[in-house]
């Protein structure tokens, strides 16, 4: 419920931005995969702030500990807890926020819903409680090198505001990606996007975008019929990282502009597989996987937190101006990238397992 | 897991298109409220087929039966189960399936998945699934109707094709999308679409486009702030619904265009209640409804199914043409308005109920 | 949730003793298993009443539909419905229900906590909401009949009321137990049992007793460690259904008496396999399956509806006799035995699938 | 599933006896609960190792930390992670669990289902397993603390071995029961059996019994009617536990000795409340509280780790005889009695929440 992500590989995650820590416990992994704290934390150092001069610089280390679940270096089919402290928590940076709500974040809902809130930092709200996911995702992906090594999960920046990246899919490489600091699929383009970024930091704003995600090589058979679809799952998964707004998964809202004579993707028999001439499912079909590329987009918002005056209300009702102190990214997008691949590797494993119990092998 | 949705309030879906009927399992429904079978027809006969010229005239009368859970017209809290008939099933209409997977259909992944499939239709994948979603629905409806009758759900076709809708949210009326065969927001303006559609069907094509979703006077305080955030359990509700590739919350996609100084949503006290000037958020911040309108839309692609020849191959791999004999819609939009509203009022009667259990009023 | 069974094998019960009928969703059924309704009615039957003389002379066919999930006698993989309709309803019968409560019934119970009740029968709490855990438990047994054919679930009447059964487990047979009405594990000691039934009908009065469960040759390693352990799974299946009142496994209550030194398991050798010396853990240890027999008890209360007058209150508070008309066992334990068999398949199918997960073959 | 434990009020428990500590996640807390670290740690402290002298000797401090979840000394709403470090781990006392299979333990059956397991100690299957089931049971009981006060759980040793306690239910006392280090209702009679225990120790030798539960004052209408009776979820939560081989409520096994005339609890009003005049239903009828004190015994076998020689066999298949060199209790009892009140509470958290989203007030 709440907290918890997936059914057979199941995250439940907890802790907010400004005490004890962070933390995640992964049931259902298979005993006998190859764990250690190294593998996770090479995700998440992915995912943490300070990385480079366009996202937030915030200073935390963000190191890892397993706490259960391993022995030997392999997983025990038990448990797996995994903690990150916080360090670099400045509540004083947050005074305001006890009193006033920050536009387009959660204070406002939070007192609402819960008539209590952390108020010294994000809380759950933070993207820090996307430590949980990362380090989930990272099990994840131990599970995959051992039993499917040719799956591929590579997520990409595909636009930043109004600048788009043209890369054909069958060339992005998680190489390239990984290359630049925007994680954009062609670094030679990388500069200009990085310097709108620096410009708009410059101005206290913040900007928006998307994220592709693909991923090749996926097992035929995963997902269901009715409710849990793949990409209901995807879209679940993606819709519920901090600034999603939007998710479309092949042709998207664009095929909707097609015609059925123009949109079907037809099959032909490649060397014995079933194959689609084109992939406008987005390697979905009623809802299951079909051996095609998976690809889907999500939108994510510019950053709620500004650097300019901003007109809120208090907790008491008054009218009031905020201007933010706290340390924060202009682009979440580059530090998006390992949450969706995240995300994307725990709705796999979570099939993928379903698959295997139903299919028998 | 696959065939249930909810947590709290939670549906069960059974049936293929060719078999003993449709229906589901209501679970967790309160007590004492008022449901008779004609609550749940209403809405059964707005997602029916045969309606209009402009959907498809398979003959189903789609009557529903109560068969549990209710005594004198009211809900017993326990579970309330709803049978539908198949009756016009024409199994030869379908006996190319038998050997050819249809393109941009689920035959071939059904047959990967499962290694069987009823070809004598469309299975699971068939519309007819989303009966059981409609007369869950309907009860949900009904619970609202008692504890927060002010909520309001509308859905309506914004966009077929190329062919925008141009309704100011604050206009949309129920009763006006109901008033026309498109469910457009504007009847006046119907006709052109109409149009649009019946000469596609008479090419043997189909057309695809987006449905909107409002939804007034939310509770604030639905939602869950990690995994559960009301924007993804809706993502996931709307891409389950067969034929969507996208979903869009508030700004969505359109929004990454805009900086975070243009996208915030001031927050303003009105008369003691806390609002925001904008609605960028769509109704929902930090994945809890704030009392804003909800507003999201859905894209659907064009139907699968159209009467031209297509490419394919056979179960046994051989290269082959097909031609749809099998009765559908050139448009799937008007008839997806009312499995919107259903998918809809589902995850917020979830939510309600999950917020009252934590609540406690 | 409520009137969901099991997690990868999963059943939803519904339906009322008087009402539309009686059924149950089978979810998470693996492809292409051999399932027919003559497959389930064979199981219905066995749990039917009117069966013999010491059984409710209730008449109901119990006929089963099955309505989805199926396909030329096999599962499909998609959700299973099956529907009993109800026939041999009499709720005349019932009238004093309206107004009173059955001492040690559920009429109190559901009032209070519904505000509302089905008072023409025993609603859900009537035994006829095994019906669908039967038919549930027959759907599993076609899964072990293909996938693991040597497992055995032979469940028997071993105490009733004050009269014990007195055969070695190894002796216990499917067939002895079916051969007579009790389902006594000794026919030729039957009818003892049966003439203290009938006297304690004629009295007007019922009884209790015991049923033993017995599982051969299942899998090892069935069961989780901590929460989901076998015997702890097991142990809601038995509490859940009508009438239990207590559950023990292997050594039991009367284990307690035993020190450590004479109840410990010793491990040997036996050709190659890992063998208890005797199985005082019966068949589980640690919450896993350990490849010997599982073997455990459920005690039975007396039926609570009997044909003496006995003191209650009404609806409004006044203190009122009651003497029950209804048609009711005088001892319920010979049909209880298929729903602990049923109760026992679900459990193993569910820990079966969860196993192969996990395991991957 | 595995391990999380409720549905609504939901924990997630992780750790080995012998790696990084023990740990829960509470998620589904209402907020605005008072919860401090040492409400936690007044229960952790009754479970912990080495309180007296008939306890293992085991050193651990059990010093927990809350690590989220909390807010100034409330609970917030979001989970509640708690963690143990472990500390007195001596591998070396486990040397010969690397190689052989404890009789009655889990160490056959870790290997058979996972193919490794971590054999420096008992991992899941120790006893330091059950800290995360104290810390989240004594969250809830801070709930009903705010929410129900009069709610009373008191569990107790009732029989030790063959020696029983002889105190009338409504005599049993928490203050009395906490005074003497066996917990017996009756610390003037606790002498004869604490030195049964130690006499026991002596011989290497160890002790099982009876713990009893009773729940004064509870709430009427909590449990479901099908498969989440109260009593299966209590059975489960009871058998879930270490070293537990049965469960009754109520009348339990020896009420199938009474006919049903004399089993029935005939129903009065008692100054307006619906009351029964016996209680052989233990406090909950057709799987829903009445308002009476809920009452259950769960049987304990005796410590499968005895220091007496003991015949085994390796991994690898040879006989062997094994000699325990690690730290246990003679007898679990004492120590079962906060586990037995935690996984109580648990229990009835969760209804109470379920039974609040339903009822609505």
């Amino acid at each position: 419920m709440p907290n918890t992500f997936g059914h057979l590989f199941r995250i439940t995650t907890w802790g907010e931005s400004h005490d004890g820590g962070i933390g995640v416990v992964v049931d259902g992994c298979p005993p006998r995969i190859p764990l250690t704290a190294a593998d996770v934390q090479a995700d998440l150092d992915r995912r943490r702030p300070g990385q480079s001069k366009i996202v937030t610089p915030r200073k935390e280390a963000d190191v890892c500990e397993i706490l259960s679940g391993t022995f030997e270096g392999q997983t025990l089919g038990t448990p797996i807890a995994i903690l990150v402290r916080n360090e670099d928590q400045r509540p004083e940076a947050y005074k305001e926020m006890e009193t006033l709500y920050r536009p387009s974040h959660a204070d406002y809902t939070y007192q609402a819903k819960y008539g209590i809130r952390n108020w010294q930092g994000g809380g759950r709200a933070s993207a820090r409680e996307t430590i949980g996911r990362v380090a989930g995702g990272a099990v994840a992906r131990q599970i995959f090198k051992k039993v499917t090594p040719k799956l591929e999960i590579v997520a990409f920046v595909s636009r930043v505001h109004d600048l788009t990246a043209n890369v054909p899919l069958e060339k992005i490489s998680y190489a390239e990606v990984e290359s630049n600091i925007v994680r954009w699929p062609d670094s030679a383009d990388a500069e200009r996007v990085i310097a709108l970024i620096e410009k708009t930091r410059a101005a206290g704003d913040s900007l928006g975008g998307v994220v592709t995600c693909l991923v090749r090589n996926a097992p035929v058979g995963l997902g269901e019929p009715v409710f849990d679809k793949l990409e209901a799952d995807l879209a679940k998964a993606m819709l519920s990282l901090p600034a999603s707004k939007g998710f479309e998964i092949g042709s998207g809202f664009a095929g909707t502009l097609l015609k059925g004579s123009e949109h079907n993707d037809a099959f032909v028999n490649e060397g014995g597989r079933v194959r689609t001439v084109t992939n406008r499912s987005g390697g979905v079909q009623g809802g299951i996987s079909n051996g095609e590329d998976i690809v889907f987009r999500i939108a994510f918002k510019p950053t709620a937190t500004i650097a300019q005056a901003q007109q809120t209300v208090s907790v008491t009702g008054e009218a009031a101006e905020l201007k933010a102190r706290g340390r924060h990214d202009p682009c979440v997008l580059p530090r998006a990238v390992p949450m969706v691949e995240a995300m994307t590797r725990l709705v796999l494993a979570d099939h993928f397992l379903r698959q295997r119990a139903v299919a028998g092998e």
